[in-house]
């Protein structure tokens, strides 16, 4: 699908309509809020192939699926991504002939998204069976600033001929889920009222009983005079709509203004709901949509002020990393400590849950830099509230005394996912989140969120990791059998060297932080050890481990092994692979794949990630040596990883080459799935590449240190980071590097070898 | 549950009715014929918890769970075991009063499972709420010489009125699996036809649309006078029956005499089948119940006079062993090549599909012995159908040039199970149908079969195992990586001593088979190495493999290692488990029992037990007692290998143990789940348990030998052998083994220490 979009510095634009591309360009064009968010389906009806897909943050089915085979400890339930109530609909009728862009002819098609001020826009001109033609424009948001209300203005003309347009604008709760078993629906009506431009269906899902109430106001204006029309009102089972005619003369437009708005039981009373939707639909309407799409926009600037990174020279990759800033804002904005970033965000139905490690392990640091550290915090305040059904999981699988399992898949913290080889043994996601609490805390210099929360999880974590090893006699070591590591094409090994790593890397760090603590504030370090029935003899076990683990290692190669016997596979890089049997999970069966030496995304590589600063040079080179050549990337999260390692390691072409592969990954389709949904989770990873990879972006010694290399043709980037009290600009051309101290204290930053101190408001240029 | 059936030597025998152990009993007296089969259900409405279930042989349903995350190569569908419509029906009313054992009371309960003769009875007085009472008796077999045909005989008396009766004979299609997702019903209506006392009901399963119809024909008598009734015909959809009243005398028994019959598509024209129900009824009523009841003890009493066990001395080991022979025979006769035998069955529908490696590794040595070499070919023939089935299945895994692998699971030859870790990766089970091959050859010493037929499977498994491993550089050995081995404990691991070993003991035995083809008939040979497309290259490579394989062992020890890395493990011997935790799969979470060292079934001793010969003895009680104490037998085929090798080895007490676990599993519910139905297969590890544990059969060099012992407290027991052309009588006892040769031939024996040899005819004595 490369080059189907066209480029553009800061929208992303279709310049044909085309069927064969049309779920995909729905899941490209998505819109949402952080709130809540849909797919670029039309408004009016589209026979088809398409995902109609809205979704609201939160709301979830916890799905059963009945197979002979269940294992003990499972979950109780598979979380379902839940295809919400629709407010979007509008159908739409020339002369009783119903517009349908996969029956109709048409013309002069345009759809946009226009990042820069946050919303979609489609034209097209429509050609009837009866030779009528009408011009239609939608325009379409959902509010950052109400985050409860979404507006449509969908512009009608007719080209060549006056005469009658039918319009029914709805609220649809009758919908269901691609997925779903069977063709089962998951919504039932608890009510629905519908007056003239106005309605409400409130629904509920089945078992978790969300209750969410649809609504939808609207009106026609013609000359920027509203109309008077008389709709009929109809109403059947989950479903409300208007439907009215007007007669339109020829080159007039008529636009339809739909405010929509969704209000959930997961925020409100649930008998307040209706109330609330109403008022919200007043609140729409008063604003306007002007003024809405305004204020849109104004949200926006403020995001890309600090967010946005620049590139000249290279459009596709600054639409590119654009695109997916963009999308990571519309799918978290930190607002709700009890929401997260799901992998599709609110663009698919694909994989159940919202929260995967991919939120500590890619996503943390692009918040934390661009956010700011109080939408980081309420990423770590996310699992430090889950932490007690993370105990729950792990009592659950047969640990005890407050160890901690967090979830692989969640919606509340709870397991909801249910493959063995996953749920329970792809544990290094535990050590993940206590990465997060180091990343923090090394970021921010503030240690409050440590002492008062951070402890707690990394006392439940490392509880779990003490419980997880068991001595080997043979290898007079702790070992870690029976893991899933981040190279998910390997299941149930034994000694996975990332995992058995961060472990004890989190067990290590647990020691020090109670020690920095117990050094800093004697009083509180003895009521933590109290509240978390805690002794130091708990410390020495974890300390034991930590001397005492076994990492797999190959002295001769110079490596670490993946996990115990990798070497015994057959070792043949993935270049002489046959390009038809890419990707590998297309086309190769699982156990092929499994004994095979391929790997899906970094794993070693992903721990010299992390652990950079506890390796030399020579070290990691060897380990990314060995280990790229045999990796397929058939992750989304895995070129990112790399591109930043191979800027490390002076690799810049391939690190320019991994670049590519993350950033363009939807845009371009290159794992053909994109009609799916997207890939928000790696998105983050693309802001990483630049940021740690080209701009080389490090915490070091409590000092904030860059060491920049231009990629591939690329004549300057530009990227901002929120450090501390300072928003940083860093410029990099060819000449030499600019950075921007924006505070009113001085900062001093490492630059290459240089430590360079920055006045307030200081602008610095370092040459080449 | 021990205790609750009171110990017969030839009846299972029920003295009072229990609602709580009603499911139990349906399946503990479960009757059937090897062309189909049933749970022993009561014929009136019975409205506690029971799981009716009707079983057609061959007839299945390929269920599709859909979950998200299928592996690629993963089978089209998961076999369900269909339940079928229900021709045993006869719902009772006394004075409008229905009869009903879950809400009448009921007294002088007694229900037998007559072995010797075949069939189900079962006798009650039931009192209604008026207090009218009535004696109820159900005699009910399937037939084993009309195969298509059971029949009831259905008395009641009414013991303290005279007054109405009303009875409604019916044929129910309308039938559902107890494990359907979504309640979902797999049978439609194809035609029904209800006539004064017959009917039928043709329906066909859904996707498979196999054609089933079920027919019913009844009449009533008055000592020994037809009743003449007037019935009403009643029907709905897949459902017919007649309803009619008696006016019955106090103290008159009047029977109803209700012969069924399964016409199955599998085995006749679809358009055939009607006539051919009506041609079966039309015969069962000719012959009469009476005829057919003698019929039918006429062909078991066939059926013990080889294949009874008789245990003097221990009426608990005798009526078990006699269940397990019993039940056997009723689940295959060997009479179709198409059928098999499934791990529940006609008693039960857990478990998919009808053949798993079960059959050759456990119940293949007890038909060849017991029901002749004809039944013991049609099971090799099956395979040998298969083949080419067998030969996609690998071809989906991407293995080339005519590898096969045989599925886990099958109906038909495909696979149709799916869990990735058994599917892709429990491969030993092409080891063990090459077993068979050679079994069957062994104890024959027939080679037309091998030649014939039996290279063909062997060339196409020796292939599959010469690809599957891989040569390991690190090792300089060949590995096989990512497999599953008889354990099901253990998944993905590598360099399964057990796999490893048949692996290349099968390539050894194809590499000899073809040797000894060449060297008896080098003209078929040649033949057979062009149409299997065969090179003397591909024997080299062949051989390449056995002379280096990795087989992992622990020389201080003394032990083969059941897969690399065992020794990490905590060693924990299962005697040091806290019992409220057994079963471990019912309290344990999955990835607890994988990093654990408890086994679910042999493993090394599963393969020590197979290659005995080719191990000395002081090898196989290392390894026995070093794996033993980590076996919890969790499987129910796990006990009889260790009751063999425990007599093997001398630990008579154990082996005893061993003995009763594996032959009163069901009847005493030791894993508290007879309810879902039978373990059908482990029934011949029973029979194993005695032949090769106590009565110590082997096929030594060309020779049938014995090492009998007697077991704990028996005064003696006996058993057949069907030997070549001889049927062998060992009687041992206290004083000494009696062996008789049933032949005109006379045979050597080693019996313990002695070769000995038999006249025709001959017994001989050999005193203790």
């Amino acid at each position: 699908m490369k080059g189907y979009y066209k480029l553009d510095e800061w929208n992303i634009i279709e310049e044909v309509f085309s069927a064969e591309h049309h779920e995909a360009s729905e899941s490209i064009f998505s819109i949402g809020n952080g709130a809540f968010g849909q797919r670029a389906n039309f408004e009016e009806k589209y026979s088809g192939e398409t995902l109609r897909g809205s979704y609201v943050g939160g709301v979830y089915y916890p799905d059963k699926t009945r197979v002979g085979w269940w294992k003990n400890g499972y979950p109780e339930y598979f979380a379902k991504v839940l295809n919400a109530p629709n407010w979007i609909g509008i159908n739409l009728w020339v002369a009783n002939q119903e517009v349908d862009f996969f029956t109709c002819k048409v013309s002069a098609f345009r759809q946009e998204l226009n990042m820069q001020k946050g919303f979609l826009f489609r034209t097209a001109e429509v050609t009837l069976p009866d030779g009528k033609k009408i011009k239609l424009e939608s325009t379409r948001f959902c509010s950052l600033v109400d985050t409860e209300i979404g507006f449509i203005k969908y512009n009608v003309t007719p080209l060549n001929f006056s005469g009658e347009l039918s319009f029914e604008p709805y609220v649809d709760a009758d919908v269901e889920n691609k997925d779903s078993n069977y063709d089962e629906k998951f919504w039932d009506e608890v009510s629905r009222t519908v007056h003239p431009k106005r309605g409400l269906v409130t629904a509920k899902t089945k078992k978790t009983e969300f209750v969410v109430t649809t609504g939808m106001e609207f009106w026609i204006e013609n000359n920027n005079q509203e109309i008077t029309i008389s709709p009929i009102e109809l109403e059947t089972e989950k479903f409300i709509s208007n439907k009215f005619n007007i007669t339109a003369q020829k080159d007039q437009t008529y636009s339809l203004y739909k405010a929509g708005t969704y209000v959930s039981s997961f925020n409100h009373d649930e008998e307040k709901l209706e109330e609330i939707a109403f008022n919200n639909l007043e609140l729409a309407k008063s604003k306007g949509f002007e003024t809405m799409l305004n204020q849109q926009a104004a949200a926006w600037a403020k995001r890309w002020e600090f967010g946005d990174i620049k590139i000249e020279g290279d459009l596709a990759a600054q639409q590119a990393i654009r695109y997916n800033i963009f999308q990571l804002h519309q799918t978290y904005t930190g607002d709700d400590a009890r929401l997260n970033i799901g992998p599709k965000g609110f663009t698919g139905e694909k994989y159940g849950g919202s929260t995967y490690w991919d939120t500590e392990a890619y996503c943390f640091q692009f918040y934390l830099s661009t956010a700011g550290e109080r939408v980081a915090e309420q990423l770590l305040k996310y699992r430090h509230n889950q932490l007690q059904k993370a105990i729950e999981n792990a009592q659950k699988l047969g640990f005890k005394n407050g160890a901690a399992l967090y979830p692989m898949v969640t919606m509340n913290g709870e397991e909801c996912h249910n493959e063995w080889e996953i749920t329970f043994e792809e544990i290094h996601r535990n050590g993940a989140i206590a990465y997060a609490i180091y990343n923090y805390t090394n970021y921010t210099q503030k240690t409050e969120y440590l002492f008062n929360y951070g402890l707690d999880v990394l006392t439940g974590i490392s509880r779990f990791w003490a419980q997880r090893v068991n001595w080997s006699e043979a290898k007079q070591k702790y070992v870690m059998l029976g893991v899933t590591g981040p190279n998910e094409y390997e299941n149930n090994v034994n000694n996975n060297w990332y995992t058995n790593y961060i472990a004890t890397w989190t067990l290590r760090y647990s020691v020090e932080s109670f020690a920095k603590l117990k050094a800093e504030n004697p009083v509180k370090y003895t009521e933590k050890l109290k509240e978390l029935n805690l002794t130091e003899e708990e410390f020495t076990q974890w300390q034991k481990v930590v001397d005492n683990i076994y990492l797999p290692e190959d002295k001769n190669l110079g490596v670490f092994l993946q996990q115990e016997g990798f070497l015994d596979k057959e070792l043949i890089p993935v270049s002489q692979l046959d390009p038809a049997e890419r990707p590998l999970n297309q086309t190769w069966s699982w156990d092929r794949i499994l004994r095979s030496c391929y790997i899906k995304q970094g794993d070693v590589l992903q721990g010299l990630y992390f652990f950079e600063h506890e390796f030399d040079k020579e070290t990691i080179r060897k380990n990314f040596d060995f280990y790229e050549p045999l990796t397929v990337h058939e992750s989304s999260l895995s070129p990112c990883v790399h591109s930043i390692t191979a800027t490390y390691l002076g690799k810049n072409q391939q690190a320019y080459e991994f670049y590519l592969r993350t950033a363009r990954l939807d845009l371009d389709d290159y794992n053909k799935e994109v009609h799916e949904g997207l890939h928000i989770t790696s998105m983050a990873g693309t802001w990483l590449s630049i940021v740690e990879g080209f701009g080389g972006m490090r915490i070091k010694d409590n000092t904030i240190s860059l060491d920049p290399v231009i990629p591939g043709h690329w004549k300057s980037f530009s990227f901002n980071v929120l450090f501390r009290s300072h928003t940083l600009k860093i410029n990099v051309t060819e000449k030499g590097i600019y950075v921007t101290n924006h505070c009113n204290e001085s900062l001093d930053i490492q630059l290459k070898s240089n430590l360079i101190s920055l006045g307030a408001e200081e602008t610095k240029f370092i040459p080449s």
